[in-house]
């Protein structure tokens, strides 16, 4: 038994209102990384920690997820990026903060882990540690879309008149403009063939952060956790996920309640403190959960040589 | 029943050796703090949050912990400060990482958690937070002390000089300028007339940390936690405290075995990981433990009226 689940964010209020025009590509990206990084894992070609990474990566390179390419803009209009990673068995760590150049946030998260110390690296010196590991480094610019600086545009508007209603801003407003906290950050979680666990978390963050602020994505605990039971990611407004420790929350409630529970528990934590997200998880046994409290998720899970991949309220895997 | 707890970092290999010449001002800063703030808690004319905050700062404005002026100096040989706080009934926190001119790194903590969001600022960012909510900035070299300095350089040589033996830095080589990593790291958790409870932890980090290194100090759930049953600070080796989630583990064992047995287990769970360290923790009914798997750990207790403080073994609260 192996499984490999991924999330690419969670977000909206409101009705479910079905696909927008962008989701398609969104679900495929799911789907084709579920194909291959799946078999990967069936055939034993890859672990899990490997299966979470390049997953990340795939998604990373997807401008509609808000993660490397196609991260929402902070408030100076720059893509500064978070990302984290955890293995099962020897709870091995890796977390990288404000990350500006390096392709693949989520790559450096694992050389972080594979080099063993520090577990958390931030800025500049994260990129640097980065390059010096092999990952490539870009220009800040090249991780910006048109998408991305529309929603950053409209974000600029809306502070610089306060009172500003959304009909201000008709000229950009449109559904897939809409951008709720953690919308689309993105995580994977995975069970290898010789029972290892591992979970990967990488996010842009928030459109319009301030300066030097810091989500739970990176957050070892809130973000992302792993032992040798349960893997998880989380998404959604970082703030609570970081004050409930939501993902090593789960772990806890998974031992006395089980995995389906354990998830529902760890939302029902979030939401009196505004906490309002999603997040996967997977345990030992293969079981796996998708849960969240938002209008929809972006979700896909491979397990045994099934797929499934959905956004909004009506699918369960 | 009013309870404060105070630690000054946990350190030292072998056996205990009696105090150095430096401890009984370390211990004098924590009986006057204890005996000042105690009775303060106990009159209710402040609140655990304020408690824990005045308790921590008085802490940083002591050179000889690791904390404030008297920081310990990373690979730059600059001082970068963490901090972060947390109160137990609305899981209220506020963190602030590389800070390097704010004068109490906890201050700045407090009012990121009294804004309400972000709970986490990096930086620049947090100092600007801070000096925007009245908290003094110093230029960096006014937080240098010079046992600190000889401490950098003793590092440096034996970073530049891969295989020097502690013989050869003879010159700067005492007791006192032992520095085992986290050592000097302080802490406070309280628990007010309301019942109510916060815990708070600041650190300089460690000798010669390399750039852009964050350890557990920071992060809520790993060096900090508080929840409406118990307050928690750690100090120690950071990375092991940050892949266990150490404080927020500590509240789940809490529940099922009793605070003595839960502050053991934390400890027994990082010591795998290469984590060596120390916790104060304090519980809704007042309770305390104050263990330690280092030879010595910094620490106080005020409780009813009574003060206790101590070093090495020899005491237990």
């Amino acid at each position: 038994m192996v499984v490999l689940a991924v999330h690419g964010g969670a977000g909206g209020d409101g009705p479910w209102r079905g696909l927008t025009q962008a989701d398609p590509a969104r679900l495929d990206c799911m789907q084709r990384l579920l194909h291959d990084l799946g078999q990967r894992l069936a055939d034993g070609d890859i672990d899990a920690l490997e299966a979470v990474t390049l997953a990340v990566e795939a998604m990373e390179d997807e401008p509609l997820f808000n993660a490397g390419v196609g991260s929402v803009l902070d408030a100076n209009g720059e893509v500064t990026m978070d990302a984290s990673i955890m293995r099962g068995n020897d709870r091995s760590a890796g977390a990288v903060v404000n990350v500006q150049h390096a392709s693949h946030p989520i790559r450096v998260a694992n050389r972080v882990l594979h080099q063993g110390w520090p577990v958390m690296l931030v800025g500049e010196a994260a990129d640097a540690f980065g390059e010096r590991e092999g990952v490539t480094l870009h220009p800040n610019d090249r991780f910006i879309t048109e998408l991305r600086r529309a929603q950053w545009q409209k974000w600029k508007a809306s502070t610089l008149r306060p009172g500003a209603t959304d009909e201000d801003d008709e000229a950009v407003l449109d559904h897939d403009l809409e951008d709720t906290p953690g919308m689309g950050t993105v995580g994977a979680v995975a069970l290898d063939r010789s029972g290892q666990l591992a979970a990967a978390t990488s996010t842009g963050g928030m459109t319009g952060k301030p300066d030097g602020r810091v989500g739970d994505t990176p957050i070892i605990g809130a973000g992302t956790w792993c032992d040798d039971r349960v893997a998880v990611s989380c998404t959604g407004v970082g703030e609570a996920f970081i004050r409930t420790c939501a993902a090593r929350t789960l772990a806890f409630h998974h031992e006395r309640l089980g995995l389906d529970k354990a998830g529902q528990r760890v939302l029902d934590d979030v939401a009196p403190l505004g906490g309002r997200g999603g997040l996967i998880a997977v345990d030992a046994e293969g079981h796996v959960v998708l849960p969240f409290q938002t209008m929809l998720m972006y979700r896909g899970v491979y397990q045994n040589g099934d797929i499934n991949v959905g956004v909004g309220p009506d699918w369960e895997p």
